[in-house]
């Protein structure tokens, strides 16, 4: 176990907003939670798996929704104690740890607040080693863990459980829920024992995302370029710099999709970059062909700061940097890909990893 | 406490059809699982709400969702059944009775054969005295008791369950979910005891849904005008005699809304009427009066044989007879009358009972 303090809580922000690859919520929002909590209880605590006992049970706190309307909403704590409460219920089992389902995004940092509010240990780990936009899309599905009993909860204080036959079921009947509920709810599920989730979370990933964050800092501090801070802490590639033409946006059953055309700059230049996603970013497209596509992860950066720039802030004239960095290992299996890769999202292409099919065109 | 036989069943969920005012599924179909239960387990059980001991608690099981695709399925007994084991884990109190939420279609006679699978007493009573297209408007919300914890399940195994600050909540956020399920799911809520019931609930509706059902029959065995028995059993008036000539229809948010155009035949030669629909008739016009509004009842019969029509049977060219029946007191009070009045389904008028109304015009 090692402690968390505010500084540390910053870096894991910032380093979540990149490896949430563009979605997740505004990571800065979920931080300013997680500090609130460090000032009313102390500094968090943060557990490596191997400090708990297998059979304790742990569970998942989120966000779900259209990241959108989060940007009004300074912290979820309400709505994720409500659905903790809920699903405590009807499970009926005691639940003795917190586990981020994903380390993108504000649901990275969600998890150390309600850690802290409800005393029990973090692990330094998830179940995606990103962000993706559907509650299924979990390297816990992979290993055939159920999301159910799911609670989800709303600032008016409704709740609803959710407990169905599969992980897909969960995704299908919760986001309806959530956008009545007015677009964004609290959500808390993925009931599994450390002992399971030694196999099935992404390991260290809260760590990973610090050092991430902690780069882009200690770069600011050192003038020094902090793009390649990010690229060597994430062993990620540039794919492009340019400023950004063109945002398309729609708003659909609670996703935001749309895309990005960035216009390149030096070494880009006649080239043009376009950056599909459905919350997150999808592939990574320069003059028509396919740099990267998930399950590997696209983050847009600003090109000066190095700081990680979400699809919902994306704007007319930023220049920005594109990058891609490898994903966990466990989505570039066959079921993996299967489950998160660009099928998924209907686009119709084998995934290659990021590295091979970037060294082939680049 | 008396005993309903198969025949008594059929006479309950012909007259709950007429009760149904066109909507609430078709009661036959639930009329299949109830006589299935009575075959299986022996008579159907009946008590009178001053049987039992004040402090048992009840609750109303329900098929929840659009109907048109309802006429496909048999019998929603399975999704009931998880859906109360559901609801019970999660609100954990014992459930000592079992209570209609609605005495119109199917949500009447549903209750019957889950009463007798579950081998718990059904009340002689119901929460509407008629159907209405929304969980919301009955007499419980009236006397301020709660549909939560609402739980609604699928034919697939799924189940959600709904705890919200309030009745309208519990439409909104179930009502997607249903939907999501595939259009119909089955349902158990409003844990209310007995004693609450008293004053709540619409008493003497299922005794009173068989005896239409049965002025019917008897009509029929004695070759006499069943219309007239059905106005005779229910105090109701006849609105209009005719030919349908239009039906429209449409699907929005699980609901089947749209309107009939009749025209008329006899002492209504000359005269049109249209009656308007959400799931159940809502209003009814003559020649551009407003003759019959909600909370009243207006019921479609074959004008031959005098039994009902659901909106979902209505076609071209069916000889119909459109009566129309007083409420329940409790929904002609300004409480009442806000709930489940014609202002809630967006007509711009006051609603005058069917009696002033018709006396007035005809």
């Amino acid at each position: 176990m090692r402690y968390l303090d505010e500084c540390q809580i910053r870096d894991v922000a910032v380093g979540s907003a990149v490896l949430g690859t563009g979605g997740g919520g505004n990571p800065y929002l979920g931080m300013v939670g997680a500090i609130e909590a460090v000032r009313k209880h102390g500094d968090l605590q943060l557990y490596s798996i191997d400090e708990l006992p297998d059979d304790t049970l742990a569970v998942s706190p989120f966000a779900i929704g259209s990241p959108v309307p989060f940007i009004e909403r300074l912290s979820m704590t309400d709505e994720i104690m409500a659905a903790f409460k809920a699903m405590s219920r009807y499970f009926g089992r005691e639940i003795g740890a917190i586990i981020p389902a994903e380390i993108g995004g504000v649901n990275s940092v969600i998890p150390l607040a309600v850690g802290r509010e409800l005393g029990l240990p973090v692990i330094d780990a998830d179940g995606m080693g990103r962000a993706y936009p559907e509650i299924q899309l979990c390297t816990f599905t992979l290993y055939g863990h159920q999301a159910s009993p799911l609670a989800v909860a709303d600032e008016h204080g409704n709740v609803s459980i959710i407990d169905t036959i599969d992980n897909f079921w969960v995704e299908r009947i919760a986001r309806p829920v959530a956008v009545e509920m007015g677009a964004i709810a609290g959500g808390v599920g993925f009931p599994i024992t450390v002992g399971d989730l030694k196999e099935a979370a992404v390991l260290g990933t809260v760590s990973y995302a610090e050092s991430i964050g902690r780069a882009i800092r200690e770069a600011h501090d050192a003038h020094i370029d902090p793009i390649e801070a990010v690229l060597s802490a994430t062993q990620g590639f540039q794919l492009f710099q340019g400023r950004i033409i063109d945002v398309e946006r729609r708003i659909e059953r609670g996703w935001a999709l749309g895309d990005v055309t960035i216009e390149g700059v030096g070494d880009y230049a006649d080239s043009s970059m376009t950056v599909q996603f459905q919350n997150e970013h999808l592939v990574a497209i320069r003059d028509g062909d396919i740099l990267a596509s998930v399950p590997d992860l696209i983050a847009i950066l600003d090109s000066e700061r190095g700081t990680p720039i979400t699809t919902e802030e994306l704007r007319y004239g930023f220049r920005v940097t594109v990058i891609a960095m490898p994903s966990d290992e466990k989505w570039r299996t066959p079921a993996g890909i299967e489950l998160g890769g660009p099928r998924h999202f209907r686009y119709d292409i084998d995934f290659v990893p990021v590295e091979e099919r970037f060294g082939a065109i680049a």
